[in-house]
């Protein structure tokens, strides 16, 4: 049997970081293409923030024998996340739980492992939640508030005959690792903080290449559309450019900033509830950052 | 083609805890079992401990294309141990790394994790690295430092005709996630703390039941050795009498402490290398814990 995703929903906290009246909206604007973004109650974790779209599919979870939670910015250093799920929504004991640590390739690392799940047949039905909440480790004046916003997503993966996922490449640079990082400041607090020109140097110089090695070891080449981790307006039209893709097959949404792991998933959703995306239509998607790392598949919905 | 466990490699950091000073040492012992316990240097992280093994078995992890980092205590909430050990070790970077977040039972998901990324065909040569240094959140007068020890494990996954590896059992308690808990304490600092108690009846509740369902499921019910993980000598020995399983092939191996996710990987090594445990003799291999969550497996070595 194959995996396949069955349902895609997303969710993002109320609470908004009022960009416009940053002193230099608007050449930040013109690089990120990001209008305003979201931030979770300082005392609300990413399990809250899940638990929002859990509950509004909680017969779909019912069902569910594997819970995967993608996460940077866990509850607690232990237990898991996802343990603590399982919990809430009294989902049955006989059920797999894990949290991953990836980040903005964490849907595509995330995929393949619920896919390799349901190929070797050890789980049926995989719940992959992918949720970060950078806003917890931004400091007053920390610039990366205009860029990341929190948010939650929940993909599931079922079984059917049809192939529609795969083959995946993955790669990382770990020399990089100090790129983005959430590390120890000068007053001895958590802190988020991203070296952006490394990390456009870094995509600009990594993802061309490796799009251009998957669509060679590949048969069916011919994409509908190309996800790629929503970034930034300047990675992304960068990307495009360097990759020669037309503007109507390549998918811009930063409507809710970059979400880091739930980035993907959300652009498909939106692109799902608009129809825009077709039954049988192949997309590309590929995610890239923390790690530095790197992923990218084909999918059908 | 099959998954099966090539090499198993573990390290303890050379810094003890002096038990023996404990006032209430003799009581203590006669629960655990454990004579010393291992801590890592206050500045040294979990990574530090992982790059001693990986550095002794560097051609291995030369071939491998996918690292797989279980840990609780990570050097940084990001990016993942597991890129930062690719570029300290200068691995190639088209290479799957992402780190599992789980504790006790984490040798039992990460094999799985493993074994199915390989029957998959996404991976073909797996290091799974487990490691945690749980002394970095006792405080002065925490007794779980007479229990837990820092340590880690380096298990190789590779490929073969001959299958060795599952079928897989799992399951997850999240309604009890408090009775291990890393978490803010009076002082606001992050604190380890157990409900010893609780653990206790939780394990003794669901193992034996779940060893019996998992008999139930699989063909061969012969096994030559039963590793459980290897929490405390009270808590084996009563899983073992619950079980009246006998006593030769009962693994108990406590001469490290309770290293969390290594103790099954370090009980294998000592086993195989004290020449105990013979080709093709099969093992069945159990963790519990954090979570609460278990995972059950049978392994030929």
């Amino acid at each position: 049997m194959e995996p396949f995703i069955s349902n895609i929903d997303f969710e993002v906290p109320k609470q908004k970081n009022n960009i416009k009246q940053y002193k230099n909206f608007n050449k930040i604007f013109k690089k990120t293409g990001i209008l305003e973004t979201f931030k979770i109650k300082d005392n609300n974790s990413v399990i809250d923030l899940a638990l929002k779209i859990c509950n509004r599919n909680l017969k779909n979870l019912k069902n569910c024998d594997t819970l995967i939670f993608v996460t940077q910015t866990p509850t607690y250093l232990l237990p898991s996340c996802s343990s603590i799920v399982q919990g809430k929504l009294g989902l049955k004991q006989e059920i797999l739980t894990f949290d991953i640590n990836m980040g903005c390739s964490g849907f595509v690392h995330g995929l393949s492992i619920a896919s390799s799940l349901i190929k070797s047949k050890v789980s049926k039905n995989v719940a992959l939640i992918c949720a970060d909440t950078y806003s917890h480790y931004f400091t007053k004046n920390n610039k990366n508030k205009f860029i990341f916003s929190d948010a939650a997503s929940l993909t599931l993966i079922k079984r059917r005959k049809k192939k529609s996922i795969g083959p995946f490449l993955f790669g990382t640079d770990g020399n990089n690792f100090d790129k983005i990082i959430i590390s120890k400041n000068k007053n001895n607090n958590l802190e988020f903080n991203m070296s952006g020109s490394d990390v456009y140097l870094f995509t600009l110089n990594k993802i061309p290449t490796l799009v251009k090695n998957y669509l060679k070891i590949i048969k069916n080449k011919n994409f509908d559309f190309y996800i790629f981790h929503q970034a930034s307006r300047l990675i992304l039209e960068s990307l495009r450019n360097k990759l020669d893709i037309n503007k109507k097959k390549f998918v811009i949404d930063l409507k809710y900033g970059n979400t880091t792991s739930s980035s993907i998933p959300i652009a498909l959703k939106n692109m799902i509830d608009n129809k825009k995306i077709k039954k049988n239509q192949k997309i590309l998607v590929c995610g890239f950052g923390v790690g530095l790392a790197w992923g990218i598949t084909s999918i059908e919905i």
